[in-house]
């Protein structure tokens, strides 16, 4: 793990803020600075010390995850103990993290005797997790190796006939067999006139011989994770399905060709947004290109026209155009990108070209 | 759905605590009062109102899922909705949820113009959720049908050299086949030593032909969760682990046998604590008896021996004791019971009878 390096950067990111220390409450992003993967814990990060406050559970389990951290086994509640440890440490301004840490667990922080000044974070290591490093890109590159293997062999298998909810199983069940931990959301397998739903739920509707298929579907591996969409056709494919088709894959090309370093991120949504717009489907794409993907499917940046920040090397993204008609379907083309200096790396490599006949 | 009654309960509640109104911010109540399943959005509960807000993405989910409530499709923030909201009804007090909303959250409202004075709550909704009405019921008994179907058919295919990934892909296959969602939770198989870790993670490790293997599974079924655990053995039982597991199955009787609505929830847990350390092994079972199940699989009451609350009819807990000898390996029994007004109702099935022939 970079543990070391990470929270030296987290040191920097805090000092910069004033702060003689951090609470870290989001459970991903402890899992960032320091390996672990359990559901409960918290961190308290200052210039000297990094330490990670657990319970009984998990002590077996830190031993191989978290070599490079102090480990703290608590007997009293999380928030507590990270409150007799700041004030052990004499920690004059303390932050933490507003949109993780709940209000109850402000309110004990406030109320302990001899606090810290308390300053609300937001985004601090967030930001460092946006950036992804050697080994995160090695298990990025893992995941999406594992969805894509897995979605090669669902294709051969698709049969008009079996249900939506058969065919997430059976691609799902794919990826843990490819080694994964679990598929990275619940996957969407959506049918003819469902596609138009961009979060579909599943459902048992199965899919007809003349439908299109939209699947959007990842692979968990070591707790990072995949997103990719692609649409399947049946048998025939009509023209108007040709025709959207062909220009989500356009918008998408037009928004992968401007990524690099130093670009704003609202111009790689717009590029694909004017394409689509051009051709007369602007209101029928109603979400934001995409995302970064990291630890979480959802991460940072957020991609869409508002983001005013700028595209770094070492950030991946995924890029996702998609027009909806109701009542008719929909069209999303989803892959993920890796943000270089001078360009970008489209990480996926599953097939884009239209196949009239997986059957 | 009960969601009218539900919100019947809660506004006697709300009433009671000198409230006007309630944001629901944990997404688990959300669901209980009023159907939704997404993953993001809020409640405003009034005296005369009970508000679901959502965004775009929910549109077309609502229809099916909230039949009873009203719905508001956000534009702005979640938070921000609800406090303007708020300020339309004229709400004078304003209850929050403060283990659920996040700080960041609590400062908006806030700081939101002409805002109603806040009152951080702990528990209102969960407390209503810790009894269960017929239809929840209905959905724990599938949930553990579909997982003891499911565990009946796995311990049929058991065979040594298996991993415990393997198993727990199997478990959780035959769960989906089932009709569950998906598990409760990620499933536990813990081959021999490692069967002393309470809440062992998963590995490549292969199950031996002479050893012990727990398994901790449950399924989901429309938001209510099964979990139950059981320990087999593949071959030959050793003499320590015939007396190990009929001491934590005696002490399991006996905390069974003092359920029933007005009993202290910890003289449950002492029931099979007092047995266990009378024979010597109480420093070996070292978690609470329990806890209540349903749209979480952990959730009230807490079965400790801390808890001095009086059990009620139509509450569902687990019973769970278990022995851990390090580096020799642990045993755990646990089912899922029903406290009735005179009695309780073992939901669970499965037998825990000892079986000497999985091969």
């Amino acid at each position: 793990m970079n543990t070391v390096r990470r929270l030296r950067q987290l040191r920097g990111a805090i000092k910069r803020r004033g702060l003689d220390g951090l609470i870290v409450s989001n459970i991903i992003n402890v899992r960032y600075l320091s390996g672990f993967s359990g559901s409960e814990g918290m961190m308290l990060v200052t210039d000297e010390r990094g330490i990670l406050i657990i319970d009984s559970r998990y002590i077996e389990q830190v031993k191989d995850e978290c070599k490079e951290v102090e480990v703290i086994e608590r007997r009293l509640g999380l928030v507590k103990t990270v409150s007799n440890l700041a004030r052990r440490l004499k920690l004059r301004v303390l932050g933490f993290e507003a949109e993780s840490l709940a209000y109850s667990g402000y309110e004990e922080l406030r109320s302990a005797p001899g606090r810290s000044k308390l300053m609300p974070t937001k985004g601090v290591v967030e930001r460092l997790r946006e950036i992804k490093d050697e080994e995160e890109l090695a298990n990025l590159r893992r995941a999406l190796d594992i969805g894509e293997t897995a979605f090669r062999r669902f294709k051969g298998e698709l049969r008009p006939g079996m249900t939506e909810k058969q065919l997430a199983d059976r691609l799902e069940l794919a990826m843990k067999k490819g080694g994964a931990a679990g598929p990275a959301f619940r996957t969407i397998v959506a049918s003819g006139e469902r596609s138009a739903l961009p979060h579909a739920p599943l459902t048992e509707t199965r899919v007809g011989k003349d439908g299109a298929v939209l699947v959007d579907w990842g692979a968990s591996w070591h707790g990072y994770n995949s997103d990719l969409t692609r649409v399947l056709f049946l048998n025939r494919i009509s023209a108007r399905a040709r025709k959207i088709y062909s220009i989500v894959l356009d918008a998408q090309k037009r928004a992968i060709d401007t990524i690099k370093g130093g670009v704003r991120v609202r111009d790689v949504d717009v590029a694909a947004r004017a394409y689509i717009e051009k051709k007369g489907y602007g209101e029928r794409f109603g979400h934001g290109l995409g995302h970064g993907i990291g630890l979480e499917v959802h991460e940072g940046p957020k991609v869409n026209r508002a983001n005013r920040r700028l595209l770094k090397d070492g950030m991946v993204i995924t890029v996702e155009p998609g027009i909806y008609l109701p009542d008719w379907g929909g069209v999303r083309i989803e892959d993920m990108v890796l943000v270089k200096e001078d360009g970008c790396e489209v990480l996926s490599r599953v097939s884009k070209v239209l196949n009239e006949a997986v059957v």
